[in-house]
């Protein structure tokens, strides 16, 4: 055997998108740190890379924090989480954006500045992160870590004569882009959402406290009761006197809810503003196999996301549903890659095909988008090699031909199939007999029973919020330190 | 918070019946080692609590061997497959049986002895195995395992004219019971399978190489190619002479294939005597609803070994299928168990229910089997919290009444639910509103394309190979030595 | 066997004052990080909780740092040292002086600010820390850390048109209280030492670069050159245009070295200010001996930092010097300790006695200091019952009888057994049958080689630099946060 | 920075002889593994490769066994500890002689055979085990380790129909060679010494209980007290009856006690054969001073094993002795080893020089024993470069000729320098001014108030039992298999 230097371990990449972060918070609650810890376990969807969990002990009088690089379950054991005292909790699960894995940037952050002690959490992007902390930076502030995050809590330090809720919705006024967050400070909880509201963000109740959630998943496993979604400019704060609702709108305001997250992000047992997803991407099967109908043996989705769009189009189409793809449950975070013995190996080692139930069918194949196309093309090989007669894809959505700058983390534009070639020419390219991406149309139509105010930006790169791309190359330059994690 | 001192870090418990092991081996490939650690991935649903690798290095002349506890993606990293060198190698993933997991009962088990230097691999179980044993030690032999399989090579070990083929055959006409094994020997490497055929094994070719498994799904994952299943009571002999292979039997045999690796263990898109598990399970989702039809609105699978009988179930019945319980992917091998805070906590953390898929329906809850019903017991509860109008429950086989001596490790006959009750009592204990287990004649029937020859013991009581009760309870107390591990 | 549940994994806690760091910078070498991560080495003896090290890649234009809680050897490893590319380093190794490890307070701090990146590696105790902090956080800062080090660069990042070097003054002049500090910019390394001198710092050559070092020993290792100490009040700056040095001093200042680092913390082979530290604790021991003779049969020195005070007394007494306390040289930083099981088990796990060298002797026992009295207790109980006649317990300093404000952690005065009890009542609680202590003159006449102006605060209560005690309080009550590490 | 390739996690590596294992035992203590802990801990320096504890279980009825590779204090802690049950425990610590470390060969090996549960602990050599073992292979018998200790365990399984303690008697009356061992029944713990007494063994009393440790300094830190040394050949027995006392010898046998415990190996605060140990290094250095004066200005010791013969020396000549070579504590187990970039780096990072104590100087340097010699030889390096007017070198015993085959690890004969060089020639080899070697007589006569019978293989090559040079072989060929170890 010669296993050369370069066959490294790797970690296991998902070559799909990925959402940035979920946020978790607790008020009123004996177990509230150990209520969060379940929390991010069922949000653990929505990031991989790190996990955290703040406190404030009433004891001590002081906040406790505990962050880690990998799963909920890696980072914190008993012990760790018996440490963290106290009723009101926040917690965070993230992606790491930047090339490396970084502790530095794991969240919740906490500070301690002129308005006190204060922890937050955040999910989304902030656009005019680069300017705010270039002007900060001018008048003294020093920044410790590459987050975009930082920029709340430096604004909310500045010296005014507001207190912490007023510094929090001064300093949400001056930030622009996509934020669902929750901050601890030592009386009480407070969460926001972004007047477009890009990421989800919601309330439930229980026992006497509250919680607060990027999806109700988490509440299901809690027995929390969900109360509803907290609205796109909403700022709520939560103390001794009861629950508050602020509004950061002056004025009525576009909403833009990102339709991604019933595409592809969150999680198919979630509600997003009322509507289940699964049900939404059950529709858009549907919806698919009305504008692309095709005559074939068997629909395959492409698990785990394809599933329910899948599910659809073959209820729609009466073409029977064989889930032909079968996901390995054991593979662990990183594995030993070979570089060349295996061919195709990061497509196999995660789905294995039935090649019995594909054999000479004509194939229906369900998914749920294609970023690069690499893995769809393997997964063609893959089909046809087993004895697939035809293979047919159908996608979800519509083409993603734009990069997001609210929260989730596409590669460059040059690097999405659809933003360099046409629908046919990527149906040539993956192999394919035939292609069809959901139409825009068809996408909001089935999601309409909660909105129609979407972002599509991803698609149709029509950006709710402005964004400087020269600033954002200064974001990237100034990512100049790093904490290397082993 | 109050995290009382028994709420300790758990291992995920599975509920459902456990298989023993896994075997995997490669001869005649540059990079033995490494493809057995592929292999061995691929066939980690067959154990998950030890994992071990055995070569023989051709420069050093000496046998290698790492083992460890945990997944197989965790027992090895690329320094330690780097150290096992050589184009010949075994693998093993294993459950252990006994209470606490055990490093000891680890396999291959590694011997010097006057045959030579023996490295075995086994999955199965040895009924007698405790009167060898005894009969052994008083010819003098040490056993350093509580493990079936060392009396294998004790046997060979035996002061004989034989050669190695000779005594590995001579041994294995001695036990008696489930063996599908493989032997590496300092000159090639020896597969065999019991009379009865109770476990798979099957065998590969790769460039110009052999490969063996348990399962074929381990072939795909490395490009190898299926050949042929190795047949019951068959030996095969690979070395620089090339493949041979012998029989067991003297005489023409019962055959007694374990039909519950068609029902729960193998994975789907693995093919067994021909025929392929999805579809042997989607058959006796069929064989179910003629048998137990009902009027309902969805068919709900117990994921993931539910969903291919669902699927055919519905198929069949004509009523949609949904996958409303949704498995949480990233629930690690551990996580901190709340004891009382979060009611079915150990069912919640797996599945969560699509609650609006539920609401005012009458849902079919298509599972694999029911063991101690405990786990069935709490989903029917959570079905009608979330709504549900009416639970049928269909099970895609026949009541387990008795226990496994060939492998499996079924809990005690006392807890198993259909060895107490009937199933109308059954369906009351579990709150249903009606229950359908497949019947005998019906899952043969599922499985007929592969073979009617079935063992169906832990249905039936039926048990071809006798074992002596007695003689099974000394060998648990002559598991009088253990191993603890951290 | 009944562990109880109180009988958990405790550190070895060294009853002893603790030094909180040790600094090392490399400017322009290859392997900048590779000879800081030796030099930490060199340095462990000064902090042990945390260590860390920055550096500057100048390929990808950013800093690099990796930090990790304990020792040296831990933290790193070839893949975490190699990613710290560059070559200029800093690196810093910390005992944490909270009551928990703390990885939020490991340096070096790295930061983004308006004068660029900085990375800063700090050894003292800034005692205005606490006004200084809230003057800023008033101006709109927000603290990451609880480090006193944090608001060096605080002030270092205010606005103003100064270039690095003069902002790094500027923030020093404000600052004060003992500070032996590196700093690494992208353009070089600087070093300061402050005006009293307290903490040591020293600069070397290596071919080309620079080194700089808490102590000499850390040369050694390395084959640097020593060249020179750093004055008390000189920065350093190491750049392109090679080293330049300034004054921090306006007028002649007071120095006020610490002399406890000849007494007990420095290693025995590091010189400081030109005098050899084992050689200073030799004329310790033979001060001693002048002062406190006695008729006795054997000099017992308290290993380590007892040895060569002990030896001095030996050779000036005539007295046979015996190293009968035996340390384990295996003993781990964690332990399981029993609670009753052990007798004085703290004490003799660390240290055996040769009985038969005691037996019937006249005991003269050398330590370098007695700050809490227990483990000293002990000794001379364990020694009465070895067969020791007579127990005379001889001490190489004055009697410690007030805290340090300048970077060493002794006890809070209550529990220094010479703050509350004289001497002839220490040498009655302790059971000997007397007691010596060096005296003030004669501790400064063993160390007048190098100085006269010592800081002696420790034995004195004469602090060279005021202290606010409240805000001293402050400053814990402010210590709002904490992360906490496993 | 380069760090290349080659540059990997070296293990510390001790230049010097390794003695391969100490052993420990408890009998009638409700603490029995605990203790057994803190005695392998007091033992360590004995073997710091892998560390053992095996009990009894009086409730399970079942052996209880935890192994692992690394010091007492990493591999275990209060968990695996506390599950190691009952009120008898033996426990062993080893170095692997093999080139690799390993788990398979970890003791005490726990078997089950015709004569129960049995595990074993063993210290020493038997010399005859390879044709033992091909013997026993014959039979039938199978070798799960490479260990020589195995074959006393196979020996004792024989079917016979004598008791334990018959077949325990009648294995050791089989093997040749050196063996101090404990043996842990069902019923109670036995304990054995070669009739030459090769390695140390002696029996202490704590409570009611028995305790057994390879040196006394083990009593010490538990509060056991010191009975007796078990005489070379006596088998001891402690069960519900009480100790008995059995002998091995038929006739009156020649003693061969190790001097070499005397030298080096033991800890000098151990007693062997009621001589101290640091005592006898003492005579050791003060016979060498009268063999070899010399004229000088300082005694230097190799730390730690030299200290007491430089302080013989020393005392002697009345030339004052200088710890002139500071160790560093902090050193791990495992660091990252440059390859060129320090010189005599492994020497450095260990040792470091008092610089300014050897400037000028001429200095004897008192050593413990030279093997290779290239230690010594960097050592001379550094004294010269620190400025020494002369070196002479005095070694604390005879030249190191021959190979121990009785358990401790000498490099083979042509690594050592005595072996290949006479004393002038290691001299000049070594750069030093001149060279002494303590005599063998002298030797003798410094230990003479312990005994007079000594094995003195390793300097005269007189072996008190024959060994077959061509079976020796034959050990290492059958060392066929390996348990490789992250």
């Amino acid at each position: 055997m010669n296993l050369s230097a370069d066959k490294i371990l790797h970690k296991v990449k998902n070559a799909r998108p990925r959402e940035e972060c979920g946020v978790f918070a607790v008020y009123g609650h004996t177990n509230a740190a150990e209520l969060t810890y379940y929390g991010l376990y069922a949000l653990q969807h929505r990031g991989q890379e790190s996990a955290g969990i703040a406190s404030f002990n009433p004891l001590k009088l002081h906040f406790e924090v505990f962050r880690g690089m990998g799963l909920v379950s890696q980072v914190f054991d008993t012990h760790t989480l018996s440490s963290l005292q106290g009723t009101m909790s926040i917690g965070h699960v993230r992606y790491s954006t930047t090339g490396s894995s970084t502790l530095l940037n794991a969240q919740p952050i906490v500070v301690s500045c002129s308005k006190g002690d204060l922890a937050l959490a955040h999910n989304g992007n902030i656009v005019n992160a680069a300017s705010i902390r270039r002007e900060l930076e001018n008048k003294g502030s020093i920044f410790q870590t590459t987050s975009d995050s930082e920029v709340i809590l430096h604004l909310m330090a500045q010296p005014t004569k507001e207190d912490i809720l007023g510094s929090f919705i001064n300093a949400l006024k001056k930030v622009k882009g996509a934020f669902s967050c929750v901050l601890l400070t030592r009386k009480g909880i407070m969460a926001a959402r972004d007047p477009f509201g890009f990421r989800p963000l919601c309330l439930g109740k229980i026992e006497n406290g509250y919680v607060i959630s990027s999806e109700t998943c988490a509440f299901d496993l809690i027995h929390a009761e969900y109360l509803r979604d907290i609205e796109p400019g909403e700022i709520i704060s939560i103390g001794e006197d009861g629950l508050h609702s602020y509004s950061l709108n002056e004025a009525e305001h576009r909403k833009a809810f990102c339709i991604f997250e019933y595409v592809y992000f969150a999680r198919p047992d979630s509600n997003i503003s009322g509507l289940n997803v699964s049900k939404a991407r059950i529709q858009m099967g549907r919806e698919l196999a009305k504008l692309y109908p095709v005559d074939a043996d068997i629909v395959v989705p492409v698990p785990d996301s394809g599933n329910y769009a899948a599910l659809g189009y073959s209820e729609q189409s009466a073409i029977p549903y064989y889930p032909a793809f079968v996901r390995n449950h054991y593979i662990g975070r990183t594995f030993i890659q070979p570089t060349q013995l295996i061919r195709d190996f990061s497509v196999r080692i995660k789905l294995n095909l039935i090649q019995q139930a594909i054999k000479g069918k004509r194939v229906i194949v369900v998914d749920d988008s294609i970023v690069r196309g690499t893995t769809a093309r393997a997964r063609v090989v893959n089909l046809r090699e087993a004895g697939a007669k035809e293979v047919h894809i159908r996608v979800s959505c519509p083409p993603h031909r734009f990069p997001c700058h609210y929260g989730i983390d596409f590669p460059n534009p040059k690097s999405l199939l659809a933003n360099q070639l046409a629908p046919e020419d990527i149906c040539k390219y993956l192999g394919a007999d035939s292609i069809g991406y959901l139409s825009y149309e068809a996408m909001i139509k089935a999601c309409s029973e909660a909105h129609t105010d979407f972002c599509t930006a991803c698609f149709t790169g029509n950006y709710p919020v402005d964004f400087d791309p020269n600033l954002d190359k200064l974001i990237l330059e100034r990512r100049s330190f790093l904490e290397n994690f082993s």
